[in-house]
């Protein structure tokens, strides 16, 4: 289904990438690392096994005037992030070439190249962005029905708003971590089937959701809509996100305010960013839209992207990863340009390093679901992995991997991943 | 039904304090403020008719070397709130003293005092803390009663879990703005009755909410609940809210995920944070709980307070403001402890300066609901205001006045006021 796309695919840097590493030189992620040598958390750059020091690189005089040197020795990238769009693009083309095969600036001086170039694996990452809002979209018609024939009706799967409104809740941003963070089993109130009153409990419906979100470039004043067009003058890039989701607390706590306590706990998202400019070769069109929706939400051409996706869980007694799920961003039914319409059309405005997850990403065929919870169709049909294990929902030690990428001519322009591991719950001290 | 407290009431300032007066010395809520002549923000403290300016004050080392001098000169009270109880303690106390009838530190030297006393009519309130998260409650029995009777089924108005949750949802802490900021009338989608889609129009039935907020003082890990017993450490202070609502756009919206939209695009808070310290004298006990909550929100003793709080309407036209509402904060069925122990249950962790809000605040009779949703049963029973005028939702020009004080014998310890007026909806470019 994915297409290949050929444009930038005759740049090459002097530092070997192989064809499926995610970061190739088309890509170039930002992302805030430290290692033992210098704890300080600071910004790079991914390219091929390597993290790129962009604040030793601009030390040394070598980006461009238009970002002070110091904001590469951020902590996170909302600094870099808010001195806009003309400062993200002149970075990128600098960084370009002085990757580019033929530029001998870095290249030529081993030295240098020593002291400017970390193995990705010497690097600790961090969270890449410090999100002051972080808001969640329900944007997969394949998941919304699936998720309706569940717990709703079947007949009537979808909700009447659903195709009106790119519906969303606000999430908590003071919980999103940096990929490799454990996740603590919630405890929680579960209601039983039958039993008069609810138990306080460990989840027992533990559950990843496969998202990606955008990270806000650009700010929005209060009372002042974004239109659709405009959209993406505020998108800076992309992140993969897991939305760990705590089924049978949400199921309990959800009517009539949304989900809180079940979502609330965790949700990790990948240390680099993918901007959106190196994004742009694999912009495709979105589904059709029926009914058309209001003018406010009037959708734009090639307003989607292929991005290939895939998650993978390992248990604690594996040795690999099993594939569960392989599906496409692509088929996402609104927008990331009619999500920050509809959010800022009553008036919120938006800030820098805010996170606009998408919601679950399902796709149409049973092996493309985004979760646990379609996957098993609520638990009822345990999905089984090589190991001979089976799952219905995640249990205790498993590792859970996502990862995503754009698929160019001979490159990838990738995610790298997004992982976690459940811990077992706490026991409350009241038990 | 708010009973009279004594304790603390024979302190007096050497600044007058009318006795209806919020600000008394037993008072002492901590803002941030600027003048004309001094543009930047910086922390003040009410005492009677004025500001004392802490920036100054902690200039001339008149206050504990435990809080750095700079931390007064900061645009939001997050750092100075950051530094702990004890920091808050010796602060407020050093605070007192120098307000003391028979302290001569600030009294005796006019030049002094009127460099460090600002007239509350010179001064430009500002957003008191930079809120990293803002949730929203649902704790009043009587308000969740009301909407579901209104809204869904009046045989079964209390959903199943609301008895057993402290039910809430995330906010959007961007739109959280300070008293006194104009407020635009949302555009958004509403669904008219038999209507087959939906359009695109000015919200008509914009409402405010009467709550208030907590702050929090002292951040939690992420994984490690809070416990019910604990939750007074984490507690700085509280601030009136004004939670606007559009309330058609929030029926059309809210099935499944909660309000978005609706509430996003403004919520209004009290320039002053009243301190706990300060609300002591004031705990009473909170309603009984039937059934007992589970064990992990089990309830304390004198776990609410008597705060009394007024809603006002005036319209454009009018000369003065006519009283709607006046209720009590004691009503609320879930404490501030237990909704902070099921915010974290599940490992949700929170930082300083997170606001969380009340939910609206109804008693039981008529004229103590905390909406108009409630007072006009959605718009079946208009208000009338004494100038002649009806109201059943808030019309364009009118200002929302909202107060509430803890009464002593002789003495308030009060919060101001949160007000906002409305402005015309924007015309939508693509009408």
């Amino acid at each position: 289904m994915a297409s290949i796309h050929t444009q930038n695919s005759s740049i090459a840097s002097f530092i070997p990438v192989h064809p499926e590493s995610h970061f190739s030189i088309q890509n170039l992620p930002y992302g805030v690392f430290s290692t033992v040598q210098d704890r300080n958390p600071r910004i790079g750059v991914a390219i091929g096994e390597f993290v790129l020091d962009l604040a030793k690189i601009a030390d040394m005089g070598l980006l461009p005037a238009s970002a002070p040197v110091d904001v590469f020795s951020s902590s996170s990238l909302n600094r870099f992030i808010a001195l806009g769009k003309d400062v993200w693009r002149e970075t990128r083309v600098a960084i370009k070439e002085l990757l580019a095969e033929g530029n001998q600036t870095l290249q030529a001086d081993q030295e240098v190249r020593d002291r400017v170039f970390v193995p990705v694996n010497d690097a600790t990452m961090h969270l890449p962005v410090d999100p002051p809002g972080y808001t969640d979209f329900y944007s997969s018609k394949e998941h919304a029905t699936n998720v309706g024939c569940m717990f709703r009706d079947p007949a009537n799967a979808l909700l009447p708003n659903w195709a009106e409104i790119p519906i969303a809740y606000n999430g908590r941003a003071s919980s999103v971590v940096v990929s490799g963070t454990p996740v603590r089993r919630p405890n929680g109130q579960l209601k039983l089937p039958d039993a008069p009153r609810p138990v306080f409990a460990a989840c027992r419906k533990l559950d990843y959701e496969l998202e990606t979100a955008f990270v806000i470039g650009k700010p929005s004043t209060l009372g002042t809509p974004i239109s659709g067009e405009e959209a993406d003058e505020h998108i800076f890039g992309m992140v993969l996100l897991n939305d760990w989701s705590a089924r049978d607390i949400q199921q309990w706590e959800y009517v009539p305010l949304g989900p809180f306590n079940s979502k609330t706990f965790a949700s990790s998202i990948s240390p680099w960013v993918v901007t959106m400019e190196a994004m742009v070769p694999f912009r495709v069109p979105g589904p059709p839209q029926e009914p058309a929706p209001l003018p406010y939400l009037a959708k734009g051409g090639n307003d989607t992207y292929d991005i290939r996706l895939e998650v993978s869980i390992q248990p604690e007694t594996s040795l690999a990863s099993a594939t569960i799920c392989r599906t496409n961003f692509r088929y996402m039914y609104w927008s990331m340009q009619q999500q920050l319409a509809h959010h800022t059309v009553s008036g919120c405005n938006v800030r820098v390093g805010d996170l606009m997850g998408s919601g679950t990403i399902s796709g149409p065929a049973k092996d493309e679901f985004g979760s646990l919870l379609e996957l098993t169709w609520n638990g009822k049909e345990p999905v089984r992995l090589p190991s001979g294990e089976e799952r219905t929902f995640l249990e205790d030690g498993d590792t859970v991997v996502m990862t995503g990428w754009c698929q160019g001519d001979g490159y990838r322009v990738g995610f790298g991943e997004v992982s976690g591991s459940i811990l077992p719950a706490l026991t409350p001290e009241f038990e």
